[in-house]
């Protein structure tokens, strides 16, 4: 393989989407069929589960990253996002079985990427300006660099949740499996 | 979802095949097909790759933890094991494409587990040691909960590294983004 170092690649659309389009299923390979245990387990409390990283991501393609991307978009006078509420996703997957939060997340998602390449946006577009309420001025092109880390983020905080409920079961390991400690 | 709480579970080992049965399927989700810079991005000199994530793996399913088993299952006068070289996939991987570790991994793996099930471990024989070159005495169950954490530490860490190459591309939602300052 090629190295590319420590250098960042600038952002590509294709490069975003080639990993946005997969999230679904790698939540799907990661989770589908597990014991409960696996599911539900969390790092303490107001931790996420995986289940609650899931149903979290879905209420993000809801209401923040292609609605933000509008509101960048239509250049209005207004352009500030609404906040986006961290803890929505207890509405979100309340009474929800995970198969069904996978197959909605698949389905969303394909949604949201169908919009996202309708716009076929060129790179002025994507240096367009919308207002964090808290972060002040962002581009769209930061807005879809921040979506596809977002999903990386939850991806590696789920598998380090799973990793933590055999915390003590690996026994001397533990120092040796940093995930354990993160 | 039933939380367990901070709770960690016990080891069983149904739970933990059902991990290991899973991650094959979560790198070829994750990774294939994914452009060149995402596969060979790292954090810098000294670091994995998500390809190298993937040939560590491998490598840990050829020289390591079935064959620490079988030293911890036969009970011998030495039961002492082979210290694992960390930095052997670099051998592992050199000229081979993603897409073929990808099948390697799953062939692998599945012959891993079925020597595993093969073996229809009691409770006293998940509780027989073998002495770790660096750790000391360990046990089997010990081993088998190392090797589910060894894999979901290294789905986290490639989804990590993955994502600090979008580290500068956020622009400020770094702030926001905990996994790119991991």
């Amino acid at each position: 393989m090629t190295r590319t170092g420590s250098d960042t690649v600038n952002f590509q659309l294709a490069d975003g989407i080639a990993v946005l389009e997969r999230t679904p299923g790698t939540f799907r390979a990661l989770l589908s069929g597990l014991p409960a245990s696996w599911i539900g387990g969390d790092e303490g409390p107001d931790t996420f589960t995986p289940f609650d990283n899931l149903a979290h991501v879905i209420h993000g393609e809801r209401t923040d990253w292609i609605p933000r991307a509008r509101i960048i978009l239509a250049q209005g006078a207004n352009r500030r996002f609404e906040p986006f509420d961290r803890f929505a996703h207890v509405r979100e997957g309340r009474g929800k079985a995970l198969a069904a939060l996978l197959d909605e997340f698949a389905r969303i998602r394909a949604e949201n990427l169908a919009i996202l390449r309708s716009w076929t946006l060129t790179d002025e577009e994507l240096g367009l300006e919308g207002e964090h309420p808290a972060l002040g001025p962002v581009t769209l092109r930061q807005l879809l660099a921040a979506w596809v880390v977002h999903d990386l983020g939850h991806i590696a905080q789920t598998s380090r949740v799973m990793s933590k409920q055999y915390r003590e079961a690996v026994g001397p390991w533990r120092a040796y499996l940093p995930v354990l400690d993160r």
